[in-house]
């Protein structure tokens, strides 16, 4: 694939294009290929490629650095048949306005149009004369939307954390173009439920582990989630299994269940008092400490908007903030003492959905907005 | 593999070696074609191969033909570790008892080793110049431990008949070295539960098809089977889910369940009585017709054993006759209009458990009751 010629025109066009790549975690590599050729093509910029996570930096030796980042990949395409948030996408005329159908379409390969289309104009205003006020550093990187051990952004992190320094990060996310501030945090749970097996012609001779996930499933079902307000900004918080699995053929009694639980949490805590909550829930259910364990954990990040330069970029973009519901790599940033905020394209609310979307006019206000705080006019 | 050395020696050593060949369905090849290959060796029998499923008969022009019966493949390997009732299999001395552990000991590689062993002893009788009552038939077939449709005794009874036709048939499947008759029926429904994906950090935005599963869960949980009497035999029902699989992604809130259920139905019913009771139990759970499908269905066998046939075994190899509460191919034959019981060695309790064995002595004295069947003496 090759999107060089298309940074320079329309970027919902551009989006269509990076779409059109699938790019499910793990399958990044196409991608990541397409956007170092094209970020190389430009020229001007100090490229870095570790895996499949690019890093594009402008070195011009002004004061400061912010950051722009995204991440290339995303969730797995939709299992219902006729959804139209897949691959390849497709365009829609919906009350006079375009809108762009894909997987990825609003998380995030609309904000990764952004980042390159960005890139594009940086690249031209230093080739014709131009400077910076503040250098610029783009990441795109792999493995955002699996466990966070395999993150591309957390391992150069770890491995070249001096690519990252910077004094500010806007996280391409989408935010339907307004400032979102922090994010809540994330933990998964798997849980084991035991069974006996035996031929199901001799039930009584075994123990279900399948019906022994019912009470499991009422519990979280019966689940209220909790909204909490973390400097004056509403956090929803939520409970859910994300997947489940038993049996092993279709005439044996399931000798186990394995419920994979995931919880969002708002930045009124740590980690570890999440942690805490699940296992109350679990407990509330039966299921026992040896039958559950941790299998990913981030923490949450406090928002954060009274930072000096989150304040100059909400003055810049405009909008009124907003808290972020799901989790995101402001929080890596902040734990690296980067303050970031969540700014991008699309509705957060159509993120991994059959549906998933964006419209034109979205992509086009979320660049204009983030040339004028880079380039001013 | 070459299991023609073992066949004159002792039955448990031929089993050992046959459980050694792991046949899980579908994987029966190697041991079908040792099987055919043994077979071959002894001489006398007129041999169809169709599949994996393997036919010999004696032709001696006696007025009369009994069939011997079994499935080759057995169900998959325990998944729990430490399981001893898998392969390779092992032998252990349990109060003065030779126990043979591994998968398949029960569920019916000891029926298939008693079956291998007494085509010898019929060859080397006819060798001997000896005669025979009724003319013998030995099935050994593939692909009984999955859907129905897929049977290898179900492709032959379709396909070539006549190699089938017969005036009474034992199936060797494990009774514990009783005759067991008729067996119950069994079908199987796929229930699907949907939902509405979102981000999982966006869960108010779908709705959690695994938490949808847990009242259908809890219905079969509370669900009491039935003991039914036919024929002076109590025949024991069971209604249970075997397989569940929900989730695409550990952050996505799953927009579609599967749960599979397996009722097995007494010989009271038949099959379209069993599928009506299933269906009200899943409109008890809120399950509409469109959510659900049958996926597998054969029908019960009541027991028959007044049949003239039927009562001369018993009287041959002696014991209380038992009802079957698993389906087996007796039901196959049934419908064919060959009286048929099952009658071979192991607990048949013990089938597709991660415990599977069987002792020596089982396999012998089976052996033994057979061998005067058919032989005399």
């Amino acid at each position: 694939m090759d999107i060089r010629a298309l940074l320079s025109g329309d970027v919902a066009a551009l989006t269509e294009a990076i779409i059109a790549c699938e790019s499910v975690s793990g399958n990044e590599k196409a991608l990541a290929d397409a956007v170092e050729s094209a970020l190389q093509d430009l020229g001007g910029l100090s490229l870095h490629r570790d895996g499949d996570t690019i890093i594009a930096r402008t070195e011009t030796g002004a004061g400061q650095r912010i950051i722009l980042a995204g991440h290339l990949d995303t969730v797995p395409l939709p299992s219902t048949p006729g959804s139209r948030g897949t691959v390849p996408p497709s365009w829609e005329q919906i009350d006079g306005e375009q809108v762009l159908y894909g997987r990825g379409a609003t998380d995030m390969k609309g904000g990764v149009a952004v980042q390159l289309k960005l890139a594009d104009d940086v690249a031209a205003h230093l080739a014709a004369g131009g400077s910076l006020d503040r250098d610029i550093t783009w990441v795109f990187y792999d493995h955002e939307e699996v466990e966070a051990s395999k993150s591309g952004l957390g391992r150069v992190m770890r491995s070249v954390p001096e690519l990252l320094d910077g004094d500010f990060a806007v996280l391409l996310e989408p935010t339907h173009g307004v400032v979102e501030g922090g994010c809540n945090g994330t933990c998964r749970f798997e849980v084991t439920i035991p069974g006996v097996a035996a031929h199901s012609g001799r039930a009584w001779m075994g123990e279900n582990a399948i019906h022994g996930a019912a009470g499991l499933l009422q519990v979280l079902s019966d689940y209220t989630p909790q909204t909490i307000t973390v400097e004056g900004l509403d956090y929803r918080e939520g409970l859910n299994a994300v997947r489940i699995r038993g049996g092993v053929a279709g005439n044996v009694i399931p000798d186990s269940t394995v419920v994979e639980i995931n919880y969002r949490f708002a930045p009124d805590k740590t980690e570890e008092q999440a942690h805490a909550h699940v296992r109350e829930v679990l407990a509330e259910a039966g299921i026992s400490a040896g039958q559950q364990k941790v299998t990913d954990s981030s923490s949450a990040a406090r928002p954060g908007l009274d930072h000096p330069a989150a304040q100059a970029f909400i003055a810049a973009v405009g909008g009124e903030p907003m808290p972020k519901y799901g989790w995101t790599d402001v929080a890596r940033f902040s734990a690296q003492g980067v303050p970031a905020v969540n700014f991008g394209p699309g509705d957060p609310l159509l993120a991994h959905s059959d549906d998933e979307h964006v419209t034109a006019q979205a992509l086009r206000d979320c660049h204009t907005a983030l040339h004028r705080w880079l380039l001013g006019g």
